[in-house]
């Protein structure tokens, strides 16, 4: 494995790989590594000669009061992770690399941002669509990878491959869960020991909604407000939101048809929970 | 030469031949095809394996009321010349095919566009920068090739592709001329047989500019008062702009100092002539 700290190398050897004919596989990361981007990369390299992984804690994608100082990081332990699961190239610029020039264009995600964990994030979407553009254009993928866990961060890159027309594609993986069903995520960590026996109860709130809508129930309120139900009944976190809406559009629909997603985000004292899943009713 | 309708054929050849390890050179174009396209052409054939050259009006950089349905086309005879000049690929798409989905993300241009030509054309580089952000993924150039008469889109499109570290090279090429000294353009069509004795007058003005600067005139308002006289006694047009700003950054400026650009722009009846030199003081 190489690991790469600058752009202008990076670009580079991107190309030079890229002249030879070989496929890149790419997954962008924020590090501190854990089953879902192993997943990831296990995908990557399953479809392409090159495997590339980025750790980059974007700036530009944290809101004022958010945690990116806080972030959790561990570049040394993510760069064993990287090498035992095969990456061949790590990508770890800096803040000052990535952004090294005055900004003179801006980047403004229209659709797909005013639900789920938008709402309460002006400007995160931004972030993650200019911090990605300019990461395809330095590491070149034939095919970039993302957990569905964030399924609004796939809508939105989807919506941004299409638009410009990225000469890639976007591969969606499934959210990697513990045998608890909990979904795996950075931010577990947050959890006091009495929070993570709560927290698999996330997922269960989804999955009653699966069952109903599975059983044909069409009344999205009543859908919506038996997760709430349940997770005010097993867990003692506040709810941001639980939503259900069409997929990748993510649309307010009045009747489940077609792929729908049911999302959730709750919070507890420090740790936030998102996850959702994804149904073709 | 082949030529090809719909961006998804384009792309696909244009990676087949970057996968093979050949260089292109991409010549975007909205056709009319005059001395400068071809210089553009003779530069992109010099120095790739591959010309890639597209024509295409682009409605998005056009703003209500400017002429997107009077632009002057000619497919015909630009395919004939396409193919004397070399083109091993015209690319020509419809606004249909470019634009097929609904846009959900926005590029804006923050900076270099509120002078010179970007006073009163609101959203004209928005619409640039995005076609070429598009443009730059579909035919996949090692360099694209940009005529330094509109310097102010050449200023523009190096931001973008610093901004975003498109894998590219934005060439510069020199502003051809006819033998008067007059700027070719393709809207040049639009002057009356009067209007173009007077024409060759704004270049002329110019080099009364440069006359100043190399004799160590530091006084930009006096320079730029000069070139408007001269304007004035000789061509019986409006005075859009005369500037002289910092290049490439456009920048107003106090004293004359490393490379500025002196820029001008008149309204004939019909047609609006811009022109400018680049001088290294």
């Amino acid at each position: 494995m190489i690991t790469i700290t600058t752009k202008q190398e990076m670009q580079q050897l991107a190309k030079q790989h890229k002249e030879k004919g070989r496929s890149i596989g790419f997954v962008p990361t924020m590090g501190y590594l854990h089953e879902g981007h192993l997943t990831l990369l296990k995908e990557a390299k399953k479809n392409n000669d090159i495997t590339i992984m980025s750790i980059f804690v974007n700036p530009l994608q944290f809101g004022p009061g958010e945690d990116f100082d806080a972030y959790p990081r561990n570049p040394e332990r993510d760069t064993k992770l990287a090498e035992e699961a095969g990456v061949d190239i790590l990508f770890m610029p800096s803040p000052e690399n990535m952004y090294n020039s005055e900004k003179s264009i801006r980047m403004t995600v229209l659709n797909r941002t005013d639900v789920l964990c938008g709402v309460n994030r002006p400007g995160h979407f931004d972030g993650v669509v200019t911090v990605l553009s300019k990461l395809f254009h330095i590491t070149l993928p034939d095919r970039a990878y993302f957990g569905l866990k964030d399924a609004q961060q796939f809508a939105v890159v989807s919506g941004l491959v299409e638009d410009f027309d990225f000469p890639l594609e976007i591969v969606p993986v499934e959210t990697v869960r513990e045998s608890t069903g909990l979904a795996v995520s950075s931010r577990n960590v947050y959890l006091t020991p009495e929070e993570r026996k709560q927290a698999p109860a996330l997922y269960k709130s989804l999955q009653k909604a699966e069952e109903l809508l599975k059983d044909g129930v069409q009344d999205i309120a009543a859908i919506t407000g038996k997760v709430k139900d349940y997770i005010r009944t097993h867990m003692q976190a506040d709810i941001d939101y639980v939503e259900l809406l069409s997929f990748p559009e993510l649309e307010q629909i009045s009747v489940p048809n077609g792929k729908v997603i049911v999302a959730a985000a709750v919070k507890f004292s420090k740790a936030r929970l998102i996850d959702n899943i994804i149904i073709d009713v």
